[in-house]
């Protein structure tokens, strides 16, 4: 029967978790049961991941040696650097990139002899590649701008250390909190395709650089990663066209122009990512340009209030807000969806992890559709 | 309810395909309606991808354009080489080294503007990557035995070419039909974990470098593509034992030995890839070695006849025979599952475009377990 199929898997529930929840109508978001806003207001990208993969917030003591830890994994390999080089000489794209160099960071793997049954290593394997990832996407930067690489700063926090990395300067507390933030909503998102691809593959007990490497794969689709590279597109245009952002969206509106950034699957409302990210975007416009803070507010409330979106359940995104916030941060945009993987890489790491415990490989079926039985005839007499 | 839990998706449908079908009961398999056996006698490897990717067999001049496409793609770029080389040094896995240099070759793509809505674009892609596979496993075994990489022979098939790569030397008919068939066998197989992971990947319209890296991250897990290395250390070990294989195998199950090669979650009598392997490991034996063939059919019939294996559904699989035919062509244990890799590219191919062309992304639900409301409180006061 053609109902039975499950075509996108759509609320078809696949494993229990306990890592996060999505109240679509509420517009809620929980990790663990702490809301989206409480960690992004009171708690670090590191204190997120050790909530996602250790199972509560750290006290002072734990959260001291997991930053050292991780500090201590932030370096990577000159062989890693030298592809990450050829990469960018070869114009390669930033998220493709970023999806060789993770997996290539599995030859010096130190645990590289111990198996996914080993879920302590596992752990600690993807809290290396973690710690590794900003380093290796800094690097990319640099080398496509012809600088060397910016060695990581140990005194600095995960979301301070990549931006210095990445720009060669030491950002501001502003633009240090608010990338810090913007990597604490990114962190997880239930079973999105590239978490759920990430646990496809590690239900096979592949090890941690597979399901990242795929997850990255997965991330870099238009239909999953690449949104807030399109809001930013549309926000140059309306920049570029010299008309007041209210007119600029009237008249796409009227031509039947989808604006990207704007409905999701699960949420009905406004997503809360959303709104907190609006906030920083309006607080980097108070010291540095406003231009997107006004053309993003200005076409929420033309679609929202006066088109009427919210009536249909269609509200601002995440992704709305996040490019201009990264744009007001000095990030290029191609390099937007690859910090998106730098954040979710918490979430597959901990969801992998999760499944793992208690693994069933991941097999389900297709119908066929195709001939029965053909009959074989040998390619001369075809 | 926990029975709307399908963990593992086991018997979910996800699409319709015509690509393969299993008859689990008949232990038949079928591509595009042709049977494994016919293929397997009739066809070469080639005839095969064109099969899966074009939907028919190709007749004469087909299968020459097609032929020489995948010829002129054989050769990677030096900076591939290089990477390749420098995973060898690392002692990487040649499975791990694969998964880097495919994620890699999409830096060296001549169509990388052209996104996955051309399906024509990404399926030269997927021709170039299958293309180019042979070249980067054989090179990374190259590296590692500290030879220089060996061209490819533009006047040698896809399986010959490969063997040639790899040992330096022409194989004789028998090796070379022998690997050709092994290629055909494992081409395709449904939505298994690897398939899947491609396809969930291709649903965000991702490019196909991503969902091969992610299938091939897949199939490295020892719950998929591992099996046969462990037949051969099973067989490796009653060699070495010195026993008669009858009386290892007895004292081996009545200890409670479980003895790997042997039950599939889909089919309950014996695979229809087994029984072909099984003839070629016979025909390989009686020019060469036969120790692995009769060290095989020894615990085969002991299973299945005296230990009444078959009426329990349990049966030979194609990793019982694969393993030892690969052996029997000189290919060391930790490149099975490569090889593997290497021919189910082609089916992975072939479902990520089937599915792209009317793609549905694939996003499925955790059922939330964890903690509903959490009060935040701040690092100090923890």
């Amino acid at each position: 029967m053609a109902d039975d199929l499950k075509k996108g898997l759509e609320g078809v529930l696949v494993a229990e978790s306990q890592l996060s929840s999505i109240d679509g109508d509420a517009g809620r978001l929980i990790y663990r049961g702490y809301s989206i806003e409480d960690l992004a207001e009171g708690a670090s990208y590191e204190e997120v991941l050790y909530l996602l993969w250790h199972g509560q917030l750290p006290d002072a003591g734990e959260l001291e040696s997991f930053t050292d830890a991780m500090v201590a994994e932030r370096a990577v390999d000159d062989a890693i650097l030298e592809a990450v080089r050829s990469l960018a000489e070869a114009d390669e794209t930033p998220m493709a990139a970023l999806r060789t160099a993770t997996s290539m960071l599995s030859a010096m793997e130190s645990e590289s002899d111990v198996d996914a049954e080993d879920a302590e290593a596992s752990l600690r394997k993807g809290r290396r590649i973690t710690a590794k990832i900003p380093t290796v996407l800094a690097a990319f930067e640099r080398f496509r701008q012809g600088e060397e690489p910016v060695a990581p700063d140990p005194d600095l926090g995960h979301a301070a250390n990549f931006l210095y990395m990445f720009t060669g300067e030491e950002p501001d507390d502003v633009a240090a909190e608010t990338f810090d933030q913007a990597l604490i909503l990114h962190a997880d998102h239930g079973l999105n395709a590239s978490t759920f691809t990430a646990m496809v593959i590690g239900s096979t007990m592949a090890d941690v650089y597979s399901s990242l490497t795929g997850g990255i794969g997965a991330l870099s689709g238009p239909l999953h990663g690449g949104a807030n590279q399109d809001v930013m597109e549309v926000l140059f245009e309306i920049e570029e066209s010299h008309l007041d952002p209210r007119d600029w969206v009237e008249q796409a509106t009227d031509e039947g122009r989808r604006i990207p950034g704007f409905g999701h699957r699960v949420y009905n409302v406004k997503d809360p990512r959303a709104k907190i990210l609006q906030r920083r975007s309006e607080e980097l416009a108070e010291t540095g340009d406003d231009t997107w803070y006004e053309i993003t507010t200005t076409i929420e409330d033309y679609l929202t209030e006066e088109k009427g979106l919210v009536e249909k359940g269609i509200a601002p995104n995440v992704d709305f807000y996040s490019g201009s916030v990264y744009y007001q941060l000095g990030i290029p945009i191609d390099t937007y969806t690859p910090i998106f993987a730098m954040s979710r890489a918490g979430g597959w790491i901990a969801h992998v992890l999760e499944y793992q415990r208690d693994n069933r490989l991941i097999r389900p079926r297709a119908r066929y559709t195709g001939p029965e039985d053909q009959t074989f005839v040998p390619l001369e007499e075809r």
